[in-house]
């Protein structure tokens, strides 16, 4: 096959590229995509001359200077040489036989391969969980979200990043920006009692992270950890991911139970609670309990992680104070998040570490993602320096305490023949008892089939247990979605 | 000690708590405070009576619903207690034991103890580094801040922010907002020839994050992974993180040589790459070295990370196209950052995973935080999709080829005696060369000591090595700051 021929094909070749001048993508980068795909399937071949620019352009109806930029990457990539006064030819250096072996458009994935994660990163995937389902009637932690107010938070937002400062551009701490640290430990210590200044708080993604980080500075493979049982399958994931041996302690009416640790557990080195509404069981840990399990972490040379969740609503009496700020020796990690008192998506939560554990944290955060984004960081300094913090949760404590009696009345009219529920001083979400014989799996992916989540109390056990039940979220559930969503439970049991 | 004296005590205690109006917290508050310290301190002893409200609020000065609002809660923590129609005691169950150890103040550290971070907490703060020193001439990677349209940026976010959908609030996917992932895909195809579609976007913290995920999904503890020599360190944190096994891989002319690799790593299960702008030395990894890597991705069965470094900024010739677009086989784990191209506090970048990765990365992500903060996605989906992100790196490509040659001309003037330097096509910094015996490292620290930040291209090394020199990050800086910063490098250069 003599030269001219090989030219005459690699003109026909260029001359039946399909260029849509309706794409996206501009025409030079569909024609260098054309001509690369050529090149790498072996449809020309190292060596082979191409056509003139002008003679491609006129080909392909397109301009001269459409193929000259398309023309000018090729070169810049090395798909393509030009001798001078020669032409332009396909680079005779690429590696030939990895050209035949290419097949055109998206990557094809070898078969019969080992690929895929490593045995560790399947093992985390198998723990990780799927992303939650779309949230509805009665996914538990659910706030309102029409009562927000965005209009502060988008003004605030507006605020900040008219003429932002330069330290702020920057931002390269791993806490997080101090004024916001400074925020969150006024706000701290008059809510809840905390006992910190603006050094130990640490802003994070929400309270995943915070139990991520904590498991990696404070686990080592092996390591028992106190675990709720029930509890909060989110945190147990953070902990296994750690290589934890988790011990399942259980919740008796005053929280969980210290006594039953120290011997399930006698070598933990983390006890994980939520003292405020323990999760998911709703239960308040007790003084006396506070005051034991911060002598077993003394005695025991071990660390507590406080998640304080769902401390914002209460609804008798006013919330209790952390835990936190009972600790005289170092040995509380303090956990909140923002996300559920003002929206999910916010990602934004903080953690409290006993000092002379904060140089670790701080250096674990800077492999882990570096340092929190400043976007939400200062318009939230503001938004809870101006009180609108406070006064968001306000509103919403009474709102929710609204509904929460709702709900009860709901399912005391229309599920009293299955469900047993007594209202709570506290939360965003109720338990309501079922018989033990019932099976409250089978019942909740029944409901979840009609469009009603109701998670089964028994899925946040890690050993068997007697107790069947389910969650009602309803504090991001208008009255009438409630009665709705009850009712049609009721239909679900019914047909049950 | 008969009860009168008892309750005189008690009186006399808490008469005399100092209760300040101007402090932040609210008298009760401080009241509360009080009588709980007197309580753990042991000045307070179980079972004793304490003054009737009416006449505490008359010694303290207060309001008597101040001492009901404290005391109210001081019941609800289960502090004290009342029997009906004799008064109001400490609560008789405290654990006693724990009450006369305890000082009152800020949490105090028993000494003598374990404590402290696990043994992989150690290890990962000692790989995690610190926080870099606040940015300025010559900080790599810094971009220019004040150039940034924050105009229209605030009006994106404030318009995103004013009535939110719901579906927005919630957010729950671990990959990130899906009109943000659609706008990362379509610009990433046109942009950087990235053969994906939005299902294979992941948004995430920044490059570091994608490096830990990528860690954590891909490598075991002992695993082989390939590090460019010399090679960011920020990665390596990441790296060693995971327990992986690092091979220092040297960069020639070409890019990471592959050859080299296979005698060093031969079981090397990760390659980590910087294609487009090799960090620190500037290559551009040739096509044959990028062909030559994916077939050994392909028959070791392996992956490759390709860290799309400094990609944006290309003042000769057009960007080169993305390693990712050249794999056939599903190899290429593609990371790319907006922090540099935007603002470095933004904290927001993606990965592109393959296909039969994706579920395994957003499980991972589950576990990590969950998924991104939907503060900035929206306004960020916007300011792709209006073109504001490619006007800008435009504006951006003209102003740092400017200062490039601004640079080249202040070495070339003031130190060229000692410094050696040559124009880039590409990138945000340049290298200059010292003399091989020369000490980059102290030259280094005595310029920091002068306001002036060259890191020393010797600290990018594993291994030793013979090559010295300086890197200047030129983007951020201003001309005439670049002048002097030169000039006072020189004087540091003349004393030294």
């Amino acid at each position: 096959m003599g030269l001219p021929m090989i030219k005459k094909m690699a003109a026909a070749h260029l001359a039946a590229l399909s260029l849509d001048p309706t794409m996206e993508a501009p025409l030079y980068r569909q024609l260098y995509f054309g001509v690369r795909d050529a090149i790498l399937s072996g449809r020309l071949s190292p060596g082979q001359r191409l056509p003139a620019t002008r003679v491609l352009a006129r080909d392909l109806d397109v301009s001269r200077n459409t193929v000259v930029t398309a023309f000018d990457q090729l070169f810049a990539e090395g798909y393509i040489e030009g001798r001078t006064g020669a032409g332009t030819f396909v680079s005779a250096t690429l590696p030939e036989e990895l050209l035949h072996a290419r097949a055109v458009g998206l990557p094809q994935i070898s078969a019969g391969r080992r690929r895929g994660p490593s045995k560790r990163g399947a093992y985390l995937a198998s723990v990780g969980g799927r992303a939650p389902s779309r949230p509805r009637a009665f996914s538990p932690g659910l706030p309102e979200l029409a009562a927000f107010p965005f209009d502060d938070w988008g003004r605030l937002l507006a605020r900040r990043w008219r003429r932002p400062p330069r330290e702020f551009l920057v931002g390269n701490d791993p806490a997080g920006y101090r004024p916001l640290r400074e925020a969150i430990s006024a706000h701290l210590g008059v809510a809840r009692a905390v006992r910190c200044d603006a050094d130990q708080i640490i802003v994070v993604s929400g309270s995943q992270q915070a139990l991520d980080l904590t498991a990696r500075v404070l686990i080592d493979p092996g390591d028992e950890v106190w675990m709720e049982e029930p509890g909060y399958p989110g945190m147990r994931g953070a902990l296994l991911a750690s290589g934890a041996a988790l011990v399942a302690v259980p919740v008796d009416g005053e929280g969980l139970s210290v006594a039953s640790g120290r011997r399930r557990g006698p070598a933990a080195r983390l006890a994980c609670v939520s003292p405020s509404h323990q999760y998911p069981l709703g239960i308040t840990m007790s003084l006396s309990r506070r005051l034991e399990l911060l002598e077993w972490a003394r005695t025991a040379d071990a660390f507590i992680l406080e998640d304080d969740y769902d401390s914002e609503y209460r609804y008798a009496g006013r919330p209790l104070s952390a835990l936190q700020g009972l600790d005289e020796d170092g040995r509380v990690i303090y956990v909140g998040s923002l996300s559920k008192v003002m929206f999910p998506s916010l990602r934004m939560g903080f953690m409290v570490v006993p000092r002379d554990l904060i140089d670790a944290f701080r250096a674990v955060r800077m492999l882990v993602d570096t340092h929190p984004s400043s976007v939400a960081q200062a318009a939230l300094a503001d938004f809870i320096g101006e009180g609108h913090l406070g006064a968001h949760i306000r509103r919403m404590r009474a709102l929710y305490a609204e509904r929460q009696a709702v709900l009860v009345q709901a399912i005391d009219t229309a599920l009293a023949a299955w469900l047993r529920v007594t209202p709570e001083d506290a939360g965003m979400h109720l338990l309501a008892d079922l018989p033990a014989e019932a099976d409250d799996v089978a019942l909740s992916a029944r409901a979840r089939a009609a469009s009603i989540e109701v998670p089964p109390l028994s899925a946040y056990y890690q050993e068997p247990s007697e107790r069947r039940g389910f969650l009602f979220g309803y504090a991001g559930v208008a009255p009438r979605e409630i009665e709705t969503g009850v009712r049609q439970l009721a239909a679900v049991f019914a047909d049950a």
